[in-house]
């Protein structure tokens, strides 16, 4: 457990660095990221390099003993370049050009554009590749940030044919796949394919999971080609890329493929204002951020670099590389934390198992776009909120370091939520209602199961699944025959979510309807769908409670299943085939949570309601609470026998405690 | 009354297609409509023409003596087409080319696409225009579906000029028609002309009258076109066009002067989901559809192909060539229908004088964009609610054929509604208050009148009126001579809303102010127009009740007309000048329900106010009465002596019952 | 004080001309404007002029003695000019070109358009620039309306690559301003700047505000060069131009700057229907428009023109060209004005200090766009409920001349509101939070200083200051030097809102925090900004009474400041520093207005809390009350011993009462 920084030099005289290096060390912090933004200071025109005052900054860093993330600065290439080769801009769905003049201007399909990453990252790379003060790289930054993943270019249009070509060999086989008899949309050949974009109504959904698929994968070889390069220029150094926050562009499972170390950019109070929470919940916690919006993405980071053990199939290397500080710059409304938060989301990262977290950034930069974004560090030199609960982390870290060192620290949950980018795509391309989100589906039942007091891994649709006891399916559209396997093979209690198996991998309706190769395991067919306008609900009961069924319902027949809940009108709501359990229709929050629990205590485990806003996480042997409130919250784990390591026995308001079970 | 289905054996292995066709007859389905999306098929390379499997498909249907409609594959122009002449694509409004890739990805503007419409129609009625089976053909497919019957294209800006050049001979006539002395927009030839997009604030509302007007006349030419070379390569054959709901891009009474069958594609859950109906009732019809949403549109389009016989004007040729079958798939929302919706839907589409009602489709296809749009049958084959209620229908049709057969069922209302596209696009060029709806007002009056217990002729602006005793007029906006001289003529009571008579037919102020030449058959004149905001309501008082005005007020003088309704401070609010009746603000719907009551009253009618959600019709001698509530309602017609030849006294839920009177 | 109107001599026939001259000389009326959209018929060819019609219509004024506003026709070059340069059209922030159709189709930087304003603006001041009845002038129309002050096209780039160079003489110091190092925007010489749209994400703050500068000062420029023209070609004759009503595109200030007299078209319906009002305001004040809508223009545009005298720094020569007769077309919902209102609007005009109120427009054009915009008559020639009122004021006026003629009229107001479109801008460019709204913050804050009878000067933020007692900055986000020295130099009393000096001029964080250059001043930093979401809202507490925070919050760290206000936790909310009052968070309105009171105490002003929807002015020896509701108020002056001179004692409902004091 260490904590690191966001520093940009470039912005700052020359001056001021050994001060700030002096003041990071003082503070505990072990890691600094750099250059990922420094292109046109590196390599002010074309092909002359200016090494000399990276030299310095990075020399200046490892005097402090500081070690360093270096970057690529492929997000933002320079003017110069862009000048050179125009068309390397990405082109959005209305066909406009996305010009120079902020960052990402750059399409992944670009062929040239390709070259210039791997020079510019090749030249970085044979620079400081074998620096003694570099211990990890991080490639790029935030891919697809700004929705930049996909581009409708000519240069996308082409490397969609290539790929299609590759993936079916034949216009015929594509046309199967894609059903183009349907509409006369029938190719002859690979060249008659366009983008699917401004078309006359709604493209072909087979074509737009392609072009999905085809997006994602170019990202990925684009990763893949940085990686290559680092690994064989800067030996033994890992290398990582941050992703973002409810982000589901591309498949992350497919580009952390080339990567050692996952890691996120951490803003619980933008993710909340900005994404899908619902007004009462952007106001409740408008200053603390939704509990669950940082431990799922911790959660799913985890599981990104994995190592394939059974044992422990999603305890891969993860770091929040930029962590909210104090009130951001780009959120709808920008909030400030309320004191204590940086601290607590400090150590909520470190309990689900980050290896580093580092706050961004340094200092609050006064100019350009993101001059209200704060930092450690106030523009005028002094030390913000963050600096302060920084450092009382740092400290906190020093202290306790001897005990947490001792201990065994690794993350082993029994339970699985399982997170398929293509079955979110699937969602997102035929949401048949309005208001479907699968990604919100996804982290409301993740939140149910954190109010429970379970630990969570969320893994990818082929990741081991024998370790779970519990393996929760919010959005697994698709079920490949892999994992229909795993499932037929494990013990374990699961749950599917409406729509499971409702797609074959090309994304057509299965010949023998939803729930596809699920239908014998769950023992049901699905009939019929309806998506239900706002305002329509229909009545439930679940385990003597009744629940309002809304967004969604199922008309189900069932052969084998049994009923779990029903319709008022007795049609099925929830089914249970042996040890599979089936949601036909929208529930409420509390019938959720109900029968997750419910599904937990089946599973073997030992489910917990907790008090409203607390949190709890077990690391090895450490077991750590949360309390997202405005008051102290008695709480304390089952089998402790002492104080807690850190904090009080009632956990502190916005604070936590940390006990050592034996 | 016969039943239909909209078939696709391109989708199918062939040795289904002896299946289908056979389970078809065993349904009692008569009428089977193909291949309006077969042109890839027919032609999967320039010229190449394959016939064989539409030989095949038409002879396994004709085996079954099931009847043909045989399309032409016009909406779907195969990708080598489009890409042979890319200019023939629709531009949008903003200028952006709208491309292949999903359907009705054309411009009728365009003179290469009108030629190839015409060569693939030549091919497919030389083929098939005299084929045993084939006993009726449609053209096209839903024309301007998607909002393609307004195209921003370089075809469209050529033909516009050319037919302003009909139209106003001269440019100096068309600056005095379009007023353009304003603003300097003074053309000196037609060549000057632009189309009305992208201009730097509103454009002139005669220039985009005239383009609607325009859109409109290239529309016809298109199915004129078509229309002619059917007629002529398949003699005795009607041609049909299946046209849409709640859609008023094109005159549909213009297109109509070539066509045989007017037939419509009815989807009550979708329209009631996607258009202007309140949240409420939104909830409220979510799996019924608003009761009237189907019969409006019976009414409107059972007047389009209408022999000119005063006594019964609106007595077309008309089918309901789609009927929602179950869930659709393009709703905001889409709801599955209530059991017993499919059949109810059917017997009220008979009820309003249908020829044929043909449902959507025979099964659902698993693949492509419409993959969730159900059919009678699902995609694994199994019967579907759909395909079980139409199965009821067909054996009820077969049973009560005799009695039905015997009868006269002719339709002969005495109420009309006049319809006018013209003054409809003149309230949508400029709506004077944000939320002027015209299309609405006269869903809102029809609805009125038919809870009324009323039968409703909805007709064009030139129809004969001599046979009807009360006429409503929702959105004459523009009132033609001849048109006044027929209400003038006319001994009916007169109903006419706000905005009747308020513009010229260049859509300028009448020199004499609105309501124009309806100043003295009203005997009043609108000093002054209000829009209304959310929010702003007047009280009135109307037959003794109080009603709020919303939306909309005018300010009359009157010249011999009287007050029927008066705001609280004294002003008129409703007048009646002898037999006719001006509403001069946005009365509430009970208000309109009283005042159209008052006037059908005046009429010499017998308006009956209906129990909620129960509607009433009669066919010749038949009396039907559907029930779109959850309850069973008592009502039985007035001189009904016998028990009905359909269903119970009570009418069931959801549900219908059908007398014979003698 | 007098009347004026504006007029289309080309909309009508010659022979009514005459009718039309002698009408207004007897409705009092004494100023005509013409010919400001009349291009196309005074050049209907290039090069082609047709003077007779003009010169006849000038004449005919003339002969009743009627003063011309003669017009440049800029606003609507005609289409065979567009057809020469089509380059000189305006283009949209998407990048597309806004066509000829409507009106304002050009581009402010396109040097050929430059070259034929000032070609047309000579040719027609050559003719009339000395004609006897030519008194004023009136430069183009409206500049900026339909959001054209901003263009996206070539020339705008080329122009805008130019002022760069001029105003940074150096890229490196662009650099600098811009802050490019951050994401590598840095650029190497001034061609390689675009323009800030159609950016990935948003684009550089500073490089938007320079191009919002830069397109500023091209509408001065164009100003400029027919000013110059007007000037030496039509000596003695003052120009004007007619702004318009809350819009903030271009620095007024610095386009008056070559003006003679500040105009503006006031709309007080259409305003309160289309911008910022709340929902219950929208409808409280549909038909009498928001009491301080008007009044807020009117204080505004009368210091656009101010000489530079320190005793009455705001005193200029201002007009209200067009005044609303009635309902207009342009709104979202266009009401008509209660009976009374257009009277009381005129007569709120001349209380403000209006030389001139000129309605627009004389008759109601029966085509096109406008064709709903009613005028003083109507299309039939009818004398309106505009035109009534109209005919009472100039009765009144005629009446009333005498006393008023004998006073001293002049404006002398002891509250001055800094109005900086600098200031503006810059919290456009980045609100924080999305509903920040610089202008609407001021109009709330002028308004809560009328309803305590207050009359204010609205000055730019380089007016001489030292006349007044009581000075509020709404939206002073930079602070200049200049303006620092005043503001330490005067001895009034200091009211800042949120953000004052928080920006340098390059749109930077102050090196030392914000209040930036402010903090001595006002004895406090601003440590932190927060925006609240909608329903956030905090609690405070200012002179003894609960207010409600919500929208925006900055923690403060006090040196000398003490607090006036408080958050429930202690936290400064209001804070005093010697005479300058800092608000640190988002108030509610009475909140605003009982510290405005303190404040206007504090500045020995005599504040008093008018009835409500009564306003107060005082012009010289003159106090004038106007109501806007709709029931009678009792209300007299201090130091009133007479009768009015206008009006009763009790102001009658949407009526007004003038008192001569001695």
């Amino acid at each position: 457990m260490e904590l690191g920084i966001c520093y940009y030099p470039e912005h700052w005289p020359r001056e001021q660095w050994p001060v700030d290096a002096q003041r990071m060390r003082d503070m505990n912090i072990r890691w600094v990221r750099i250059a990922e933004f420094a292109w046109s200071r590196i390599e002010p025109s074309p092909g002359v390099f200016e090494w000399e005052w990276l030299d310095q900054a990075i020399d200046t860093l490892h005097a402090q003993g500081l070690k360093v993330v270096m970057c690529t600065p492929t997000a933002t290439p320079p003017k110069w370049l862009v000048d050179q080769m125009p068309d390397m801009l990405a082109v959005d769905a209305q066909g406009h050009t996305r010009g120079f003049g902020s960052r990402r201007h750059y399409c992944f399909s670009h062929a040239g554009y390709q070259a210039q990453s791997q020079r510019i990252t090749r030249a970085v790379a044979e620079r400081y590749g074998n620096h003694p003060a570099v211990a990890a790289w991080q490639t790029d930054n935030e891919y697809g940030c700004h929705n930049t993943a996909i581009s409708y270019s000519s240069a996308a249009a082409e490397g969609f044919r290539t790929w299609l070509a590759g993936r079916y060999g034949d216009a015929r086989e594509l046309n199967r796949a894609w059903g183009t008899v349907f509409w006369s949309q029938e190719i002859r050949n690979f060249d008659e394919i366009d983008l699917p974009n401004l078309t006359v109504t709604e493209a072909n959904p087979s074509h737009r999971l392609d072009f999905q698929r085809y997006s994602s994968w170019a990202v990925a070889r684009f990763q893949e080609a940085q990686y290559q390069l680092l690994k064989a220029l800067s030996p033994g150094r890992p290398v990582s890329h941050n992703y973002m926050g409810f982000y589901t562009e591309f498949n992350h499972h497919e580009v952390s493929e080339n990567l050692d170390i996952a890691t996120w950019d951490s803003y619980p109070l933008g993710f909340t204002q900005d994404f899908f929470l619902s007004p009462q919940e952007k106001v409740q916690y408008a200053r603390t951020g939704h509990p669950d919006v940082p431990a799922f993405h911790h959660d799913l980071y985890r599981g990104m670099c994995a190592s394939v053990r059974a044992d422990a199939p999603a305890h891969g290397r993860w770091w929040v590389m930029e962590q909210q500080p104090g009130p951001v710059n780009w959120a709808q409304w920008n909030l400030a934390p309320h004191d204590g938060m940086v601290r607590l989301w400090t150590w909520q990262a470190f309990a689900h198992g980050a290896e580093v977290v580092s706050y961004f950034r340094w200092r609050q930069a006064p100019f350009a776009q993101e001059q209200m974004h704060t930092g450690l560090n106030r523009p005028d030199f002094s030390l913000d909120q963050g600096g302060v609960e920084a450092a009382q982390v740092g400290e906190e870290l020093a202290e306790l370091c001897h005990t947490m060192c001792a201990s065994k620290l690794s993350v082993r949950n029994r339970v699985a939520l399982v997170f398929d980018y293509d079955g979110l795509w699937m969602g997102q391309i035929q949401p048949q209602g309005k208001d479907y989100n699968g990604l919100a589906l996804a982290f409301r039942l993740y939140s149910a199961l954190r109010q429970l007091g379970l630990d969570i891994d969320i893994v990818g649709p082929n990741a081991p699944l024998s370790a779970y006891q519990l393996i929760v399916l919010p959005v697994s559209t698709h079920v490949s025959p892999a994992l229909l396997e795993q499932l037929k093979n494990t013990t374990a209690q699961l749950v599917f979510a409406p729509r499971a198996g409702s797609k074959t991998t090309d994304m057509h309706v299965p010949p023998q309807l939803a729930p596809g190769p699920l239908q014998s395991l769950l023992g049901l067919r699905v009939n019929r769908v309806a998506s239900l306008p706002p305002g329509f609900e229909e009545v439930g009961h679940l385990l003597d409670q009744a629940t309002t069924v809304t967004g969604w319902f199922e008309d189900l027949a069932l052969h084998g299943a049994h009923k779990l809940a029903t319709l008022s009108d007795g049609r099925p709501l929830v089914t249970l085939n042996d040890r599979a359990c089936y949601v036909a229709g929208g529930l409420d929050d509390a019938a959720w949570q109900r029968l997750l629990e419910s599904r937990a205590l089946a599973a073997g485990l030992e489910p917990q309601r907790l008090p409203a806003d607390l949190r709890v996480s077990r690391l090895g042997a450490l077991a750590m609470a949360f309390n997202f409130s405005d008051k102290a919250i008695d709480w304390s784990p089952v089998g402790s026998t002492s104080e807690p390591l850190l904090g009080e026995p009632s956990v502190a308001a916005r604070g936590l405690s940390i006990w050592h079970l034996v």
